[in-house]
């Protein structure tokens, strides 16, 4: 079956998915083998031959490999901004085709990226930029692709969901349990990129640009919650235990929700916020570090994928998948789809949560009585202060009625609640 | 981008698929037409011509269609076994391509089918033969193409998934719940097929095919629980509204859930049975129509997808994404693996069920302190009698335990309970 020659594989970067990707394309198989590793690039030879690579194999020169004219394949599994943007780019450029990871440089320079692809007619796939090795990319602009979308979901950042289940199941505050998290490996020294929410603007783009045809502005999609009277922290930074477990209280779970939709006139909104859920919906009940994705169009309705969304062997999984599709000759992840190298489309920061009508809010020392008044779908006694998940309204009328009923309450988030 | 001359598409069939599919391609889009569509053959006229098919499309001759080789690609949307198998046969051989919805078909005659297409050089695609449009072959043979699958499980089957949580939900006897799915159109007038568990049954071998490389013999896969003294009646005919009204109680809910496993040894056990899974789990939660499969394989851990299962809409969007493949130039679903055209690969019919050891089992008349002397984990009263979810334990030593301590207890049917 394999009668052509093996397809010629450099791999950037020898971190948790690298190792694993790495040991994949060594493992004896049967028959000829379809990949031939060629080099793989690391900053520390000593971590990489304790992680099973070969010295033969070392190089840190990962230039020298992205120029290689013999090689087929570039692996970009460094992460991060640059070095990685550039070898992408000329890598992609000069002919070579990529397989990465990385969401950053796909969100922030997508146009950038797939016009060096059309220049250099290289292939570039990146299924294990989302959800791990969770298949969504694929399905989406693939299996799905006689689909019109309207809305793509999901909790797709494994660290920031891990942390919020824990505060829910009363492991302790977010401090403690982000320490957990780090601690078990599910969280990095520096977790900013994840609980801040960047690590899901940047998936959200990347799942928009396959559902919706454009590359949105990363910049542009709002990341912090609203409160009572501005915006919260970042992504989770802001969440508090008292506010997880109240919410359990009434049904419902926070989570770190990317959304994206685009209406019948073509308009697309973007959110990525901390979102109260029905504790007993697929969503609710993604838990730890697992991820879940939906999609939504027509004629197919919604459909859901979930898994683990990390992990370095899970990963792997995409990563191979993609080389074997290069090697079966197969296009781009985007192939398929109208191109979409224009540049970044914005949205407007404030349409999503101008959409949202139910309102879930912990406020902090207030009085039960006198927020029930017309307001409240639902309250309980909460350690903070009164926690509620209100009837039907904007957000401009709950922050109008709260602070005309108690005109000096502190500042709260304010965060949507979704089915 | 479609500078190329349209793919020219025949159509057999034009029911519920059918019809949205041809609805499809002859939608007005941009740009140059992908498809053109040559032909529908139908047996009614005048349904088809109800159903939006112009009457210059129609012929009743859906042989001429197969033969005619300017087709590039043939829709099998008829169903069953004849005349579906002929026209799919033929049309592979003579280098026709085929997009085909047909389980019966491929679960049936897969080695030849198969055989067919590389004699004829054609492709042959059936994402919409599993799940209706949710993306479970594609993903599974191309995404996840570099796993080795240990497990593929599923509630495939929309029609028997709606009984049985209605029936949970209190709607009344397996008769009362059935004539109700009838007249919503989730049953067919002849529902065998669906409540006899021979459609899921079909979804599963083609399932295993595509994980494990072997085409199962479906008459080999077990599909009617044990009961106490025997076999009960086939796919979920004969559950009763106590059984699963009780199991939910016990905080289970009874699910047609088809199985294959491969073991480390490359042995392949599967069955399709009642099961009792928990109420809050996944599986447990899918409820009325929906479809939910979970794919086990390393790297990747376990990845499930749910959605719709069933429903012409949903449905077209699978035979549409197809049509797409061919269109780009893929392969049959299945390239990228190795082949299976040897003979049929039988299971073992009794391995899955040794291999089960949690059972779930309401015992008619008996009484509750007989029972409870080392087998029963819990209990609960019932109407019919007791229900017992056990201790861990192989189905002959449940069968010998409960008949050793009730000699005259009624025969009644055990149904394996799982995670």
């Amino acid at each position: 079956m394999n009668a052509r020659p093996p397809l010629r594989v450099a791999v950037l970067g020898a971190g948790t998915v690298g190792r694993e990707v790495v040991r994949a394309l060594q493992a004896p198989g049967e028959g000829p083998r379809p990949f031939e590793l060629t080099g793989v690039a690391v900053r520390d030879f000593g971590r990489a031959q304790a992680g099973g690579v070969p010295l033969a194999l070392l190089t840190d020169a990962p230039a020298h490999l992205v120029a290689a004219p013999d090689n087929d394949v570039v692996v970009e599994l460094l992460g991060g901004e640059e070095p990685a943007r550039t070898f992408i780019v000329a890598a992609l450029g000069a002919g070579r085709n990529v397989v990465t990871a990385n969401k950053h440089v796909l969100a922030h320079h997508g146009p950038e990226v797939e016009a060096a692809a059309r220049r250099g007619g290289s292939v570039l796939r990146f299924e294990a930029a989302v959800c791990g090795g969770i298949p969504v990319l694929g399905p989406l602009a693939h299996d799905l692709a006689a689909n019109t979308f309207s809305r793509v979901r999901g909790i797709v950042n494994g660290t920031t969901n891990f942390i919020l289940s824990a505060m829910a199941d009363g492991a302790g505050t977010y401090e403690a349990v982000l320490r957990e998290a780090q601690e078990r490996g599910y969280a990095e020294a520096d977790p900013s990129g994840d609980v801040e929410g960047r690590d899901a603007v940047n998936k959200l783009v990347v799942l928009a640009r396959l559902a919706f045809g454009a590359w949105l502005d990363p910049a542009t999609v709002p990341d912090r919650p609203p409160t009572l009277r501005g915006r919260g922290g970042p992504g989770i930074s802001g969440v508090t235990a008292d506010e997880v477990t109240v919410a359990r209280a009434l049904g419902l779970q926070v989570r770190l929700v990317a959304d994206a939709r685009r209406a019948p006139d073509g308009r697309v909104t973007a959110a990525c916020l901390p979102t109260a859920v029905p504790a007993d919906s697929p969503m609710g009940r993604t838990a730890g570090i697992d991820n879940r994705v939906e999609l939504s169009g027509a004629p197919i309705g919604t459909v859901g994928f979930d898994g683990p969304g990390a992990g370095g062997a899970a990963t792997s999984s995409a990563v191979l998948g993609d080389l074997l599709a290069i090697r079966r000759g197969e296009g781009s992840t985007w192939a398929g789809l109208p191109a979409a190298d224009q540049l970044s489309a914005g949205v407007d920061p404030d349409a999503a949560i101008d959409g949202v009508r139910r309102w879930f809010v912990l406020l902090p020392g207030s009085r039960r009585g006198r927020i029930l008044a017309g307001l409240a779908e639902a309250t309980t006694d909460a350690p903070a202060g009164v926690a509620v998940r209100t009837e039907p309204m904007t957000l401009a009328i709950l922050r109008k009625r709260i602070l005309a009923a108690i005109p000096d309450t502190l500042d709260a988030p304010c965060y949507p609640v979704e089915d």
